[in-house]
């Protein structure tokens, strides 16, 4: 019994999705789809809409066997270390291949990227060195050197952050999990970041956007994600009363960065170079999260990157509680189907790591930053509701 | 030119808080009253319900000549510390007198009171030991303890928290500034912990009870407040449009709390006996900050002393950060009249450490403790008014 896996986030799962997951199953020939799928915080320094229980149920009803949380130690990470902490997670759990969407649809031009990139790294590392000293901006400085190396776009354009990711996916692959094939379907929508909603088919951007816009889900956004999606927005919103975006979380970032002393800002994961005292000192006069941001960025620092940085003073989480170059040391499950449950009992027996299905089953300290996260999360719904909301940690996984 | 001390903390400066500066105007015979006024934070462990600098202009236009800043690392303490570190400060500021209201009026039970446990310190020790050990609460243990010494109602109750607090001005007179002649005039309102206003003179608490209870200044607190105060409560609110209490810093304290590891909690100052544990624990379920209070309330601690805890993790306040015991190395005046400047002029070349008009003009780990106290204040008020009202810090005395 084969699995495919999908690295995801559903923020939140819409008709692309939905769509992506028949397809994998069809390229892969696999009886069993696994989501590996980023908790409350996503890869690009964001918290997610909804949290990852309404999130996963969502995926769930829309044709996925299993899905397991990448734990925030690698989900909320640059894509290199994003993809090595999925692809090791998924080969622990058994998957034979592994399938994400891109432009062409054709996986050559990423293996012949990596190829290309691996014997010619070091050129690489020099003209992008000499690129950002020249004043470049990293992204544009990589572009840049991919092009010199001949990675542009007839063959693979690494400036489109969906390629960046499917590059670190077949890097992963090939560094760490070489039993593992590579898949790639051609995505339906072509920009994952397109801002307006067109036809059925709409990127999460654009969805969050109009929900957050309109602080509901009106006909666009209903044509572009499945009922059980519809279904999962609502009640969150019912449960919490809000949708989750940066802005509310604003008050709680500012007071904690205004309380903090330097010390305890450059302990924070991500902060370098200084960034404590540039965060800081654009703390006093910032009135809005965006605002802030605007006033911390310059060309050094992409905003994924600092929106990270805010993602982990948010949460808390320290230098010294970086685990993302550790082996996965358990497999937390967030709900399953049968043909899923099938999965588990066929091959529990050949993973080396604990399959957990609560936070309560277990004492780590990968773990004990999942809950801190999840507290951080729910600390914009108010008080009354928020240990109800936690207490899905501690519940078994989904079942449907 | 004499000066006579006053320690305070105008929460609201009202119609008591007036006759005892005109009292002690009488009593001193000085020409100059100095009120030394803890800042944002009290020494009960509560915000202040308008900020120092409202404060101190109410208090100057009801008759003090000098307003001078107690340290946040002085006034978030307990009764002894916090009259220790007013009575240094006024020692070196260089006032004759000290005067402060109690029910009898007559100054000799406290001295009285002073020289017994001096004298029996290890009786009463003994005691208070045996009677926690009882299982009586702190305060009621002391009461007891004080009763076999012979301090009791006749003489002076020290259950009461004015008499305490009285009782450690003279202790701290007669250890660190025997110099100054303490004196005591008697209250007019009975209890300074009365819940109700009634008539011109009443208690602080019943006017912000009032106060916060209606959103208001309504014709009861009007005729317990001086015009002055009436102004300056009604300019904050149009300003920042609230008033300060504890139940709106609950969201920050209650994430604070929750995103933070024991090990710092530990680090906080006055966290002791695991009460890490317990204030973490119950953060979980508490849905108001009353009723995070109450779920941690036992016999052991008094409120109070759990409030000043509270105060401390807002502002993030560490155990390595207590001065409390340092000789005051500045003298900080928030505002002044005519009088005041004069008496500044005329006693400045005897005063050893510097005298300072603005947190702007000196570098020193007591005032980055307050700059960071007055930022978690203020980080209640709309984002874009923090600046602006934190500004204040920067700006010269008030001189009216």
């Amino acid at each position: 019994m084969d699995a495919c896996g999908l690295i995801v986030e559903y923020n939140p799962f819409h008709n692309g999705h939905q769509y992506h997951i028949s397809q994998a199953r069809k390229a892969s020939q696999s009886t069993c789809i696994i989501a590996i799928m980023s908790g409350n915080f996503l890869q690009r320094g964001e918290p997610a809409i909804i949290d990852k229980f309404h999130r996963a149920k969502a995926a769930l009803n829309g044709g996925a066997d299993i899905v397991i949380e990448l734990p925030y130690t690698f989900a909320v990470q640059n894509s290199d270390r994003f993809a090595t902490g999925a692809i090791k997670t998924l080969h622990k759990f058994g998957v034979t291949s592994v399938c994400f969407g891109s432009e062409s649809g054709s996986i050559d031009p990423f293996l012949y990227a990596y190829k290309t990139l691996k014997t010619s790294n070091h050129v690489f590392e020099k003209i992008l060195k000499d690129n950002l000293s020249g004043g470049l901006s990293f992204p544009d400085a990589a572009t840049a050197a991919y092009g010199t190396l001949g990675l542009t776009e007839e063959n693979l354009d690494l400036s489109k952050p969906n390629n960046i990711l499917g590059f670190s996916y077949v890097k992963a692959i090939q560094e760490y999990a070489s039993s593992i094939t590579p898949l790639t379907i051609q995505r339906k929508n072509n920009d994952f970041h397109d801002e307006s909603i067109k036809g059925s088919i709409a990127s999460a951007t654009s969805i969050r956007k109009q929900m957050l816009h309109s602080e509901s889900i009106d006909t666009s956004v209903q044509n572009a994600i499945p009922p059980e999606t519809f279904k999962q927005l609502q009640s969150y919103k019912e449960k919490t009363s809000i949708w989750h975006d940066f802005e509310k979380y604003f008050p709680f970032l500012r007071y904690r960065v205004l309380t903090m002393s330097i010390k305890e800002l450059q302990n924070i994961q991500g902060v370098v170079e200084g960034l404590e005292f540039r965060i800081q000192q654009t703390a006093n006069d910032a009135t809005t999260f965006l605002d802030w941001m605007r006033k911390i960025k310059t060309k050094r620092y992409t905003w994924t990157r600092i929106q990270r940085i805010f993602i982990h003073i948010l949460t808390n989480t320290k230098k010294d509680e970086n685990y993302v170059d550790c082996s996965p040391s358990y497999i937390r499950i967030l709900g399953m189907n049968k043909q899923g449950q099938q999965y588990v009992n066929h091959h529990k027996k050949n993973i080396d790591v604990p399959i957990i299905t609560s936070i309560a089953n277990m004492n780590h300290s990968i773990l004990s930053i999942e809950e801190r996260a999840t507290k951080a999360y729910y600390s914009v719904i108010p008080a009354h509701l928020q240990r109800k909301m936690f207490k899905q940690e501690l519940q078994p996984p989904i079942i449907i």
